[in-house]
């Protein structure tokens, strides 16, 4: 599967689904906590993590001056490729945002997929009007210098008590942000697909009137309705 | 009273004032802490309590495999009668979802009022399709045997640090859900029924400009007002 | 400048900016943690604080029967000026409710701003009625007896974590409630309009296609740029 | 009984049994969540409560200037009375210490029977040397201006979740530390010593192999027995 | 193996070499957070669970009478057998001890192991004199009716974060108290005491100046050495 | 001074008194919340920061197996230069032990100076015999690997709620532990040696009876008789 494929399969699986199958491979911890949709959206956003990283506040370090160094929280947006979606770990700091309504303006510009930290934005309104989708704890007046101290990119970093190593698959929906380390991808494109078509069918057997015992999970019986209806279908 | 009439009653009487009239009678703690309705929704929710209870995640016992088993929530759910309120102990634990749409899809089926967890649910998008009125601390997109054991039903539990015993009624509204314990149901109905339109006629007073002291709660006179206004008003 | 010249300027300055001068100046904890507009809206808040302080719960004081007491959260109501903002330290208890709808039709008839709190507000649909703006951190159907007993009224008092003094200053917005003391006023009003300009300019430039280093912050050569647009626009 | 005598039975009363009175009055919230003995000890400590607050930290208040302002943790350790017990409000906060060695040897001057406190103190070593006995919730090298700001004293107070008003009574031993309200001084007195006996008689019932049903609480047959060996004692 | 066996080999497992097997079989959740040796041992304690669960305080059921009724902790420890490990399920409630010096005197004498519990004792001095080993998470005066309502005994629970069944096997040391499930007593057993054997040999190693790399975990050259070491021993 | 005049200068410094005068120059946030000395100890440790970092679990990665990468904590443990002090970011995590007995005697055995974390751990029996100097939150069982994922070390890490800097100085007490940042070394060994010498001196004042007001904080006349006494002593 070529890149976009695979990202546009991924659009059509729900983290919901995508948690399920990991588990089925041994993972349980992929599901970040914290991270949730600031807009209303029926949309899912898929997109390889690129990650930022703070530390807590330092008064001497921790100033606006702060923002002119070359190790900025600028500088790393300057660096960020079309398509992705950063990942910040904010240590779950919740009475600060890490950005607002220009740095956000600057991500959508740059073609930045999405915004996930477990950390709060600030200017929330002007953050909303740069139409990037923004996927945090909550909201928060203060500057990141308050309680944050920004130090560098790219590295391995804790999201919501969930590892995020840079360029691991990240989607997110309705139900929060979930990480897809590399080695997991095509087999989660392809289990999860499997795993849809499944629930689809079932969920129409429970609209038809259906008892849960047997049927979900399904028993031989149920797989084997299950495989007929495909091969009908096709 | 009927139980009928009963649950009529209790659909005129907001979580607030049950809560109000349960302290009169000793009871500080009856308001489940975490449940909050997924939906907008200006409905009031009245029922029986038919619980359910998890314990921790062991990885061995917490795989989807269990989900076969005759103790799952798939049997219990297809244990829970008409009308009941499905209210479901998952110790506070907000990082897996108890239930996603198959499950809701059916409950709601088979006439389940509602659905109350100090918990959360998945597949939020899909939940909120079928109807079925929730009553959760949030949305997270793992299954519950990420986090969480299913270990039987209808037995006493804990709810968002509240004791739900099955057959206990529940009402749930935009201010969450409380407990009203049997021996307390009738006394409830009534002096509820009371102190709801006390209150409506002192909101008028308010409206009127009257100030609050000797008006909320009500001193001689002012109850003498009221009783007067009733008077009249019959 | 006159107070209502004051509240003018205010009103134009968002809680963000707010902060971000106030650090600049050694105060990183000016934000409330936990209140949050409880409808939404588009509007800012402004107004001198009007404190009320609770303290926890114990049953022989916090009964219905205090509600009548001369220190009780009526009489304080009944003392509010005409555009205060009243300011309640719940100690961060949100299981129940300081007020309900009509305390808050009560507000709403004086004049009161805002209310800022670190508790809840229960019969929230009421409490919507009344149109009485409610920045709070959650909604509880118990009344406040359940859980706290109050002890009078314009005292300093905690909120959210920051020390809130009667007759301090006190904005609310989207991003949450912030308070900026007394001395520090005059200064916040007219660097925050400076800050407020030159972020409205930075964020065309944004729209417009710079890039972030050197901009924001601006260095020299922006800066230079920046006061060249504001004097061609006089 | 006169105030000396008192003191004399609360020595004998463990927390425990105070607790188990007062909640047989309807008084379940009396014991300070956090507080606990700094020190080993086998001792008890009784006192009328002398309360101090702190709000949080605001920088241009909470600084080491302000401990040279009159209303100061220095000007209210030098209006403790001799014997009292000082209760302070730290509305929690464990990472700075309310006091230090100074101030501790003060208190320990002055006649201060223990201090209680839901936060913490500083210069451990320090403070365990002057001999006052200290009930808090840790230790923590920070100068209390580091996270809070001193208001006042002999004012109403939450210490550990609990509400403290000046002159309750307050007893503190290897469980905690307990209030108890004036008004219920006289009864706990005499029933906790009455407790106690019935209690210390059953641990020696436990003792000789006696099950516990019937026993703890006593039945009809028990509550004989008992009477029969307190008679035989007198 | 023989149970007694079985119970004298766990006796030289360490809680933190039973986690590693535990781990290495896929089981990350076995370790309770919380309980907590209340005396000072060097010694292990190792028993079968028997456990006892607690839901919250409901005020007309949690009253010092429910100690008489026949589903009552009472009841529970009377039905304890000797030489089993009592799990308590307090769902982390701290602010009221579960059991007392009376309590904890009769399970002393009924052979029970050690108590093990997410909750407080109360009464520590007295709990203390008994002798019962006990891991809890600390310490409160209130009696368990002040926060908590007893449901019965020998179900499935969590203590601590870890799912307990009854007859699981349970194991408390300085580093807490971990659980082996049923199915993986034996395992753990003899894998547990090769780890043992080798984490002996491995500190031998460090003691005499050995680098870690190679040597932990062992490479194959360390194994060899390892073995050959172990072959002469013999 | 020289680095070694400089250690034994901060031998004699408390961290009480380090925090408040790093807090005179804007420094609030130094003082790390979690760690403790594990073994009692009069003992002050001084040495220059090594960092750690881990980030949460990921089952595939966090494995014994992990153990033996070349980007392990055993190898960081080799790269630690003699009288460092290691300090751990483990994100609070306090249920799985970053290290036990083995790799605590490997950095006994290197000079290492003391360990610091915000994490706990295991093996704690073992650990004290090492002899080496550990301050943290608590004791687990469970290896590492069932919560953190190891990814580096001399990175700039937060521990505690504090950042901590490669080669910050690091003092840790009976109080607890500090980071005294690069920059403010010389000024605080200054000034905290004065600090230490006038607090001394109060001391000598209050134990002689000498009231607070005017003496702590030394008004004129106080500031005088100091100076005048220093003036004697020479």
């Amino acid at each position: 599967m070529t890149n976009k494929d695979m990202f546009k399969v991924f659009q059509g699986l729900s983290t919901a689904t995508i948690t399920t199958v990991l588990l089925k491979k041994g993972l349980r911890n992929v599901w970040m906590r914290g991270p949730k949709a600031l807009h209303d959206t029926e949309q899912r956003y898929v997109g390889r993590a690129f990650t930022l990283r703070f530390v807590p506040v330092r008064e001497d370090l921790a100033t606006p001056a702060a923002w002119a160094s070359p190790r900025s929280t600028r500088a790393a947006i300057e660096d960020m490729p079309d398509g992705c979606i950063a990942v910040v770990d904010a240590m779950g700091v919740a009475d600060c945002g890490i950005f607002g309504d220009i740095l956000c303006a600057r991500m959508a510009k740059r073609g930045v997929a999405a915004l996930v930290t477990d950390g709060a934005v600030r200017d929330v309104a002007g953050v909303l009007d740069t139409g990037l989708p923004v996927f945090c704890q909550g909201v928060a007046a203060p500057p990141s210098v308050a309680g944050l101290t920004f130090v560098g990119w790219q590295e391995p970093i804790g999201c919501g008590g969930v590892a995020v190593f840079p360029d691991d698959l990240v989607v997110a929906d309705r139900d929060g942000a979930v990480v897809v380390p590399q080695a997991f991808v095509e087999a989660v494109a392809q289990e999860g697909q499997e795993q849809e078509a499944l629930e689809q069918w079932i969920m129409d057997q429970v609209a038809g009137g259906a008892a849960l015992p047997g049927l979900y999970p399904p028993n031989a019986e149920t797989k084997a309705r299950y495989e007929a209806s495909r091969a009908k279908a096709t």
